[in-house]
């Protein structure tokens, strides 16, 4: 490819695709040539926003060459980003998490914001450049917006993802924005959709700590009661994570988004340092956290912090 | 301190001081509460400019208390940073450098443009906000684009630094910009008015690479040749720098703005890896570096490539 790539994470979320699709199209209108990409495969509730909205994914690229001219939307962290980032040529960010560390050669541009949503500050671009939104692209960006805030139940959420939800969902021509943001988490709700494996891999992150590596993956589930079945098969699964050798610590956030609260399960070694980031653990070995919601806000700052002594 | 408090990096330039004495003015007129402060001490071109356009110099701060709110201008690397970043509570970043590989446990704010100097970007910012700025504060943000770009003759320069100069010198109302700033610049030029040891920390910044510890100091000379007399001292507190355990490889910059060429001289070891960024090196070893102006953008890019392998 000879022009700029825009891709979000591996593991892509819905903001992750919609932000890539979105900033494509914005780019596009302020006359920039760009291509939107995805670091991994469509899970099924962004599956279920590009059929809704009926945009097709964005190319799959598994690595980026030498010298490749890369946007990176809703991540900053060399763990989480397509393989060859190293060697690629990083000329934009567009972010709404921790600083990651990454080290660049040359100026670049970056704006990070703390809200609750890539595609809220996508929003924001496009007003200021006076962009009217196509129904689609406001639709792919509500959805980003809805995902990433649980609806706006998650903790990160802020006023500038509300305001932007609502102007989006009107251009969108969403009738019962609710509605339509429940049925497309249901339909995200990898617990009854997925293997135990594919679960523990597929919303998930990773983070190199001095004491060893850290993946927290997520689950939402809209009823915690009906899937406490699964939790054998999930620690089975993040054992084998741990024994195969893919981290040191293998965390798995099994959310619940009626109720609002997660159960923290987890293999591998450092309890004292997780007890030191979420307090006692459960007689089986879990934590329970109620009012969690958040991996970004309520789980990754007390686990840095932890790791750091 | 309780409120929030602005600063640029250690061996603050013209930038530096400019930047978080306007940032804290623009700040205080959308009613956030920050203080200004400087990590280091006022450089004589600094000094001409706070005369000048008679304002304070902001407060100096050599170590920040954990947990301190901070908001970085002018840079974003831990070590050329206040000393206690690691423990403080980083809101904000305004910067117009590579990444530095910064971690923070929080989202934040970040602002980095790729353009010539920090206060360029806070230029846009006060217009974004329908900001009317003073006289002084105008004359501030003229003197250090004027001091980071070398008058437009650095390849750091772009339009947006050359549009924002322009509006500010109309703004500051400087009669003859061009005679104002090279006035700036020749009371910056340290190479008569300091010794050869504070020249080789005056504006310096350290690079950790796995090779050690690398420091990049700059000064402009107006008259290169003139300049010549004094190297056989400066290549003297260069070495007692490397002696001293300062620094594993320790470089100068002598940058002739008028003629555009930079000499580098060294210290230290890794003489291969500073072959393979700057080609050949001269009889007596110091690197001849036509059309150089800029560390950040000429020095710093090769340098961090070779360094990389």
């Amino acid at each position: 490819m000879e022009n700029i790539i825009i891709t979000g994470h591996k593991n892509p979320d819905t903001d992750s695709i919609c932000s890539a699709l979105s900033y494509t199209w914005i780019k596009g209108q302020l006359g920039e040539k760009v291509t939107a990409c995805r670091a991994g495969n469509v899970n099924p509730e962004t599956r279920f926003v590009l059929d809704y909205w009926k945009v097709d994914a964005p190319a799959l690229v598994e690595k980026v060459e030498e010298g490749q001219k890369i946007i990176l939307v809703d991540h900053n962290e060399m763990s989480q980003a397509v393989d060859g980032l190293d060697k690629a040529d990083l000329v934009e960010i567009i972010d709404h998490h921790r600083l990651g560390g990454i080290v660049t050669s040359n100026p670049l541009f970056v704006r990070m914001q703390p809200v609750g949503c890539t595609a809220t500050i996508l929003y924001n671009v496009a007003v200021e450049n006076n962009l009217t939104l196509p129904k689609e692209i406001a639709g792919l960006l509500f959805s980003a917006i809805s995902s990433d805030t649980l609806y706006f139940k998650s903790p990160t959420t802020t006023e500038k993802d509300k305001e932007a939800a609502g102007a989006l969902a009107k251009i969108a021509g969403i009738a019962d924005p609710q509605a339509y943001a429940l049925e497309m988490l249901q339909a995200g709700s990898a617990i009854n959709s997925m293997t135990a494996e594919e679960i523990c891999h597929g919303d998930m992150k990773e983070f190199d700590f001095p004491q060893g590596k850290v993946t927290v993956a997520q689950v939402n589930v809209m009823n915690g009661e009906a899937a406490k079945a699964k939790w054998p098969e999930l620690q089975k699964a993040l054992q084998a994570m741990v024994d195969g050798g893919e981290a040191d610590t293998s965390l798995l956030m099994v959310t619940d988004i009626m109720d609002e609260v997660t159960e923290l399960l987890w293999a591998g070694k450092n309890q004292d340092i997780l007890d030191k980031a979420f307090g006692k653990a459960e007689a089986d070995g879990h934590y329970h956290l109620p009012k969690v919601l958040s991996r970004k806000k309520q789980i990754v700052p007390p686990l840095t912090d932890a790791f750091k002594g």
